[in-house]
């Protein structure tokens, strides 16, 4: 199975809301996660992305660019999300598309922390886009241990 | 039909996906809202609930207070959510348990803005409770416009 299948597999039977909001793994590079999800099922009363969907495949593609990372540095950790915050830029009137970018050396800095202290924390921007715009900007912090 | 049953049918005819969460209006006495959503639909990798799942509960939470005192006046107004940020203080490992209480003077200054320009903004604080602790602090930031 591949890491993009695995994850996407892990999602749904880990957190099964993630499978009535839909979300798809649609591409990793090793660096960047590329999550998705259809607008049908999380509509809100102005026909646009219900922002607790927005907020969860953001929260979702931050958490699985961590344990995707992890799992390539054969680490199997508990992540889990201590405190985010989002902002609402524009409506997103079609299928949601959340992005998250790994930096290399911070992440090369939360594994010697977790080496030395069995525990790392790191903050995650992740950007959902409404064609080429950023729609919503979220930034979680997220607690690696153990 | 009461507030309370409106405002479910409400957020579960306009918001689908509140109903995949399982939400359901629990409690209104005129200043407080309260909403709950069983654990088991909404669970993690870790057996509690899924931040995702608390954020839109508590999103929701806030919306719904506005939507029925907004109602109350007799204002039909869109509500949306504009930023917001979200901690984590304990895992919820039971059903949620949402609450959200109205500061009456400043909806009254509310009124007075939506009145002169059209256009409000209004910051709500949710609680997601854990038996008597606080386990999620949610603060959101709404716009009222017509």
């Amino acid at each position: 199975m591949t890491p993009v299948a695995a994850l996407e597999r892990t999602l749904h039977d880990e957190i099964p809301i993630s499978q009535a909001i839909g979300v798809r793994v649609a591409e990793y590079d090793g660096i960047s996660l590329r999550l998705t999800a259809p607008l049908a099922p999380n509509t809100n009363h102005k026909c646009t992305a219900f922002g607790g969907s927005l907020y969860s495949l953001a929260v979702l593609c931050g958490w699985g660019l961590l344990h995707l990372k992890l799992a390539e540095a054969r680490l199997h950790k508990h992540i889990v999300i201590q405190a985010a915050d989002i902002r609402y830029l524009l409506p997103v009137a079609q299928d949601m598309n959340a992005e998250c970018r790994m930096d290399e050396a911070r992440f090369r800095n939360l594994l010697r922390t977790l080496e030395k202290r069995g525990r790392a924390r790191m903050s995650l921007d992740v950007a959902v886009k409404h064609g080429d715009q950023v729609a919503v900007e979220f930034s979680g912090r997220y607690v690696v241990h153990s």
